[in-house]
């Protein structure tokens, strides 16, 4: 029995905005399996901001990049046997043949027991977004109970994981979003404040939400909203710079004087990314479960039915039209 | 007997670059020494960059801030006794009466003994210049033998210092300066590479100067300077911000995309003002004191004659006229 992946490639450069002709979905007859492989089939795709820098560095014609939860459906690997659920950095593709003792990049492991909870939660909180939470923020922020945090893509996967944990913290947690529904769900979520920035001035905003000024700042846009919030900083800040959504698409941006402010306050900013803390990754993923089970932490995921959709979920997420984790179903 | 001290008082709020008419020179007639008091002469004064934005802290009619090297001449006070020289935050003044145990600012202090060195250097190499080189370049930056420094504002007070203190733990080091003989001074002092950036172009430069990458970048301007040399940062690269001379005169600048730098290199930034290691002065005066006479270590001075010609040792310094520390001798 012969199996066909669909497989989503990247067959244009992105300039700007992604768009439908960026990709073309293909069909590849997938090898026999040899020994030491597995065959995974995809129940869920992942579709992710990092995703638009990254291809940049893919010529035209590759797979489009990505991690997938997917079920073995036929094993000659032990460590991964038939049935079992695994996240897998495999790509936009509906079946893969793996061999994990022979790549060189990210390896797929089996999913911890979520319980009841879904098993799509490995690519949002309970997967790389969860951990990019709470590792780039625990550990480049260092929060102070009493301090006030400022969450930029806050009603995002990683946002709105990074407000709740800063809340867990003890810390005035102010995000900013953009639409009033995400902001009223931030509010739920226990955020003090929620800016929208595509209607409200978020200079003024900040000021009135943050009277003692800004302690710790987890950025995920960049830009101008960064240049903000940078102004109102105190002394010794932190800011974990975890994305830099709003220049994906372009660049140059106008910007006030950034340096002066890191001098004067003494700030601190820190790019990184979440695979340097690979060798803790289980740990990060059962912090934010026990948080899930006692009621601590809440998601949301912005699902979008179909493989054949990928493009248009990625595209959508781009424009933040997810709130929460943005998956595809297959 | 009156003594009249001299001040240089900040009479008109600086725009852009400062002008004569930002200053007045006007006499104090002081009082007489209480107990606890000394009466200090000012034999060297200091004009450093910092006093541009920080004046801007200061109502119009303050006088102007600012560091001096002075002779006790009276004293009712027995740490600081007749004839000893001290450091003082004392401001543009010829006379100063202070009594240093009800100071809640900057206490003075009695110049260490620096043989038959200049009491000068207590302004340059072997005070906070020195020591903004010393505890900012080796804390922040954390450089390791073998890496490749980048330094800005090269041949000032504080990035000759940089450059030559890397040189000293085994980097390579590039300087970047504003004309040809600050260049070849700095290729005097071990730099192997100095770039003119008045003539050269930084970014062609600094990839052939820096074929494996910059993995330190000690910041003495900002600007588009700094956003050239964050192009070109290593993974896990650390830049410390001292200052940001190129925007003192004038915001906003336009700039790339140096947050999306610090994701994908997971770079470090981090401001700081040399008082932070204020409980470890004198560490960093021996240090520096140390290699000087160990021939490791060389500085140079621009010395303007005539306290009434500090606001114009002040404007120079501003736009680049000096080598090494700028100071003014009574």
């Amino acid at each position: 029995m012969v199996v066909v992946s669909r497989n989503w490639l990247y067959v244009k450069e992105f300039k700007g905005e992604p768009k439908e002709e960026n990709f073309e979905l293909v069909d590849e007859e997938l090898p026999t399996l040899q020994d030491g492989e597995f065959l995974a089939e995809a129940e869920y795709l992942s579709v992710d901001p990092y995703m638009r820098p990254y291809m940049g560095r893919y010529p035209v014609g590759s797979l489009m990049i990505g991690g997938q939860i997917a079920k073995i459906l036929q094993s000659k690997n032990k460590a991964f046997p038939e049935g079992v659920r695994i996240f897998g950095q495999f790509g936009w593709r509906t079946h893969t043949i793996f061999n994990p003792n022979k790549t060189q990049g990210e390896k797929p492991y089996v999913l911890p027991d979520f319980g009841s909870l879904p098993a799509s939660l490995g690519l949002g909180i309970l997967g790389m977004p969860g951990n990019t939470a709470y590792f780039g923020f625990l550990e480049i922020c260092d929060p102070k109970e009493g301090e006030t945090v400022v969450v930029s893509g806050a009603a995002g996967a990683v946002g709105s994981v990074v407000g709740q944990i800063a809340k867990l913290k003890g810390c005035q947690v102010i995000g900013i979003a953009g639409s009033d529904d995400k902001c009223e769900w931030l509010k739920k979520l226990g955020f003090e404040h929620a800016i929208n920035y595509k209607t409200q001035n978020i200079l003024e905003e900040l000021k009135k939400a943050a009277p003692k000024g800004i302690d710790c700042y987890f950025d995920n846009v960049g830009g101008t909203i960064t240049e903000t919030v940078i102004r109102l900083m105190n002394l010794n800040g932190r800011i974990s710079v975890c994305g830099t959504i709003s220049n994906y698409n372009s660049v140059p941006v106008q910007v006030a004087d950034p340096q002066r402010d890191f001098v004067f306050k003494q700030l601190k900013m820190q790019g990184f990314i979440v695979s340097r803390w690979g060798h803790r990754w289980l740990e990060g993923i059962n912090a934010n479960l026990n948080w899930i089970r006692q009621g601590k932490l809440q998601y949301e995921e912005t699902v979008t039915e179909g493989f054949e959709n990928m493009p248009k979920a990625f595209m959508d997420m781009l424009k933040g039209g997810n709130t929460g984790k943005a998956i595809v179903k297959v």
